[in-house]
């Protein structure tokens, strides 16, 4: 029998994700919030680069405790949502089930490892380029590769596991560029070269990407900030290469113009990912005696326009 | 005979400033540019704490070359404005004249020395709050008070000479608070410490003075700019107490809410006075080998700001 999945939010990630694994034939079961009703009545719709697509009937829950206990649960809330999580996880869980947390930033884990205990957490990192246009409806732009990697509270590389290569493959079935990795740590660090100038300047100034890129002072400091991330890499013991740092900016340079989610979110007056994204790497730093000054001045400005924005 | 001001730059401050000499008896010339006819026809009004009046006949020149040479030379433009000065200058100074620099920031009187030699500068402070509010017309809100320093090349304390007290014996017989210093360096860095935290988060957070001092994360931020500022100004060999911090952030605790004036250039898409308060400094600093890097990511964004604003 194909394993069970339990969907912790069905947005833009998640409902893509989601669809995919059903899609391939997996057991998958969608927790939804405002758009429950949509969604059991109408399904999901899929529009893709690689082929739209709509299910007209998935399993849809506005519940955690009604979710069959699932063999993964995959958390692809916003990381502001996590609060929710010693509510919404044990209820969809196995006693030997994996908790799959794909999200953006540091530390995640070590909060879902206080619920779940240490040994039942993968991390996943996903490179995907989606929108959530309308209820139980998801836009899917460009990308969509996801890592893996086993968690490790000691944060020690943990090599490749069974259970990983079982996830790993079903994500592949469902026509997904899978990556396993050893090392988490290392994995979600280097998001962070790209993750914490972007999303923090665009949201700082106003910003696209390609504006950034443009303008030579704030493209200096774009690198400035990426160095700052190698450096908080470096204090917990994680070699990025300098030629990683000018691959993300030749990327970028490459990319169309791009409104970052952190961003989209500022706009539409949500909460921003500042705490997992800013915040933990920080505190990650900050343990580790490592100093990041331009980060910290962007977390700071940061905090000030998120509570400015929701208040 | 009284001393002759010719008055470079007849807005808030030069025409406060001004407007109190020609009052006080002083032979006072006015260089006026957009607001030349209206002020020839009406004369300059201001509105003032201290007491309102005004000024029928004032004399009034549309170009520096009408100028009759004068005693004084105030230059009371904002910095972005200086790429004038050597067109302006020359006509209006006398030979044994003086150059009064009232401006914010540092390193002007360098600039202004390659136009009339290094012993024709008195290096000017302002803490005046005001703003024009149409044209010839004056709005005086709060403070006033003014220092003086000569200026040194090699930016060593230079003493009080017989032409500071001169110049600041006609500001005090104007009615002004004025105090005569030996180290002009040394003040303009002093000033520096409000300027810079306020003046670039103003922008940079779309902020009143207030709105930063209440939010924990942007106090905790201006705090670290102006220990930046004290560490720029020990670089070079000026020593700013700690109690000196203190008072900036209990005075501006006790301030209305403020929006500063290079707020009110970047809302009115004017110039702002970047390079003057921050790229000076910056620089300043470096080449004593002193790193400031809070202060250096509000250069590169106030510069992102102000080019996207005027272009």
């Amino acid at each position: 029998m194909s394993r069970s999945y339990a969907i912790i939010g069905t947005g833009a990630l998640g409902g893509f994700y989601g669809a995919r694994l059903h899609r391939a034939g997996m057991n998958v079961h969608f927790l939804l919030h405002s758009d429950h009703e949509h969604v059991r009545r109408h399904g999901l719709r899929i529009e893709s680069k690689d082929g739209d697509f709509v299910l007209p009937r998935v399993n849809v829950y506005g519940r955690a405790e009604d979710i069959p206990k699932c063999d993964v649960v995959l958390i692809a809330l916003k990381t502001t949502q996590n609060h929710l999580l010693p509510a919404l996880l044990p209820p969809a869980l196995k006693e030997k089930g994996v908790v799959l947390i794909i999200q953006n930033g540091l530390g995640m884990e070590h909060d879902v490892a206080r619920i779940v205990g240490p040994h039942r957490i993968v991390g996943g990192l996903s490179f995907l380029c989606s929108n959530k246009v309308g209820p139980g409806h998801i836009r899917h732009l460009d990308y969509g590769a996801v890592a893996f990697a086993e968690y490790s509270p000691e944060e020690k590389p943990r090599g490749i596991t069974e259970r990983l290569r079982a996830i790993g493959g079903d994500f592949e079935r469902a026509g997904i560029e899978v990556e396993l990795i050893d090392d988490l740590t290392l994995a979600r660090w280097r998001k962070l070269v790209w993750n914490i100038p972007y999303s923090g300047l665009s949201v700082a100034l106003n910003a696209t990407t390609d504006e950034l890129m443009k303008n030579p002072m704030t493209r200096e400091l774009v690198v400035k900030l990426m160095r700052e991330v190698v450096a908080g890499a470096a204090a917990v013991g994680r070699v990025i290469p300098e030629s990683f740092v000018e691959k993300m900016l030749g990327d970028t340079d490459k990319m169309p113009p791009y409104r970052t989610s952190m961003k989209i979110d500022y706009e539409n007056r949500r909460p921003m990912e500042v705490e997992s994204i800013f915040g933990n790497p920080l505190r990650a730093a900050k343990a580790a005696d490592a100093t990041l000054p331009r980060i910290e001045m962007l977390y700071e400005q940061l905090k000030f326009l998120d509570e400015r924005n929701r208040g």
